[in-house]
């Protein structure tokens, strides 16, 4: 077993003050391991890393289509919104469009991250719902697929139709059998691989072709989507938004919780997933930046990128004392 | 050089998703290591966790009494309170009393993390202010302290007086000498040790006798004020306050910034440090409750134990979805 490797360091004056270890593969479009860092088969959740994997089967049976989705929709299937008013807004006129309502989610309430719109549920005393999970999105898929597939109300459960549907698509671009799944934060299953799995899958993703199969046209649509609508995939501030903008649309990056994160990079055909040993999103941000730099496709001097990588570390006062480097091997 | 020892696994489902490791150590009242995990001589900033040391100062040099400090004063000096009315509330009438006032602080303004605080301000389009800062307290001891001294208003400079002093009693309680300082979330500066100094100064804050020295008499009003006032040393739901409750008021604790804790246990005589390499909170509560029962002095089955340590993972549906256990080292 190949121990995790140093990928973050947290300075405070001229201190080490913490440091996050992990694992790290680039991957080519046909699965072979271009460049990792610690143990490329460490087994982990992907978490919402993997959303457009989740949401391959919404494109695939054609519901998509039935449904009339748009590349924005698509987006949001992929996301883990803020809960700002351009996602539930628009998660809304979906399910309405499906005759469905906020009571068909599963994914349950959760207080948006979206400052004015978490403002504004406090200041008229109201509670958030269920469009305000940063899945809904997401889950606006399952609903989709469920009502053009007919199966029942539970999509979530590991025994629903379109979970085995979506497992099908894990297990193929991963190209691993999942050792199991764990219960996500939106209640639906998130199937387990290893880290070169996922960056594998990533690489299918990257090197889809629209003249391909029906799983790589639907991966291309889901791609494409993503790039287009960088503030449909997260939102304001946000890591996903701000790095995809700067990359003028040529990547694909997706954040998961418990510090995972993976890029889709067509241009070179290739796949990026890493995971945080201990789970830090500042870790997990500071190193897909790295990666991009390194990689060639984002500006190591964009306010996006000085943002993460070899960030200052501002206090209360703005004062800087201190930074987030990506380590030396990363370099 | 010792690597750092797990700690604490987050397990989702049947697979362990992160790790957090880190350094322990359990010190007697004379400043022999009795128990270790990890690497003692680690360096690091103890951040918040050394507030009591800071204090010092402001208790030995008769400040405190000359501005007639209650334990409330002395347990907000030790605070990172979350900014409730509870706190701001003392703040602003302690620095009244002082014919000083928001202004004079040099803490920045923070957003309280106490919720009905943080929508009070929300509701009336206010913007947080000094006094919620969670070192408010603190600064206000420092304000007392250079009251009644005479010095310059930059009370937070490395070159004032005050944190000459401060230093003085960092060294003197940690036995060591200090390699250097980083600025603080306050804009204080925060002097760096290694784990084992930041514990043998908690063994002497546990060993200090109402009959010692100056140093010993203010090490015990302080502990001692934390002890009694753990409402105001953090806040409801908070780790520190739920914790100390559950121990009766036999243990003082604290938390500090990006991994740290540290325990006072007089009746035993021993003082705790612990830093977790990533700087994650879910791994320093756990791991400083893990010790706590281990000592004998916190009831594994309380309920504020049971929230931190072997805690369930809820997610937005509040279905148990993993587990923060303790690594088995620590049993």
């Amino acid at each position: 077993m190949t121990a995790p490797a140093t990928l973050t360091e947290i300075w405070r004056g001229d201190i080490l003050e913490s440091i996050h270890t992990g694992h790290v593969v680039i991957s080519d479009h046909k699965g072979q391991i271009l460049e990792s860092w610690g143990n490329p088969d460490h087994i982990t959740y992907p978490r919402s890393s993997c959303k457009m994997i989740q949401a391959l089967p919404l494109v695939e049976s054609g519901a998509a289509d039935a449904y009339g989705l748009t590349p924005e929709h698509l987006a949001l299937a992929c996301a883990s919104h803020q809960g700002a008013f351009i996602h539930t807004d628009r998660v809304g006129k979906w399910l309405s469009a499906l005759d469905l309502g906020e009571s068909d989610l599963r994914c349950g309430p959760q207080e948006p991250n979206d400052l004015p719109a978490r403002n504004a549920l406090i200041k008229t005393d109201d509670s958030p719902c269920q469009f305000h999970n940063n899945c809904s999105g997401k889950h606006s898929g399952f609903l989709t697929w469920n009502k053009h597939m007919g199966h029942g109300a539970d999509y979530h459960d590991p025994t629903h139709p379109l979970q085995i549907a979506i497992k099908e698509a894990f297990e193929d671009t991963t190209g691993e059998t999942s050792p199991g799944y764990g219960i996500d934060g939106c209640s639906a299953p998130n199937y387990a691989t290893s880290v070169a799995g996922l960056a594998r899958a990533m690489g299918f993703f990257a090197g889809a072709s629209e003249n391909g199969s029906a799983r790589e046209k639907a991966a291309v649509r889901l791609r494409q989507a993503m790039a287009l609508h960088p503030d449909l995939v997260a939102g304001e501030t946000r890591a996903c938004t701000e790095l995809m903008r700067a990359t003028d649309g040529k990547v694909s990056i997706k954040t998961g919780a418990d510090g995972v994160f993976i890029a889709i990079i067509p241009e070179k055909k290739i796949g990026v997933a890493l995971k945080i040993s201990d789970g830090a999103t500042r870790a997990s941000e500071c190193t897909v930046a790295a990666i991009l730099v390194k990689l060639g496709v984002l500006d190591p001097n964009h306010p996006a990128t000085k943002k993460r990588l070899n960030a200052p570390i501002l206090n209360w006062n703005k004062v800087n004392c201190g930074t987030i480097k990506a380590a030396d091997s990363l370099k």
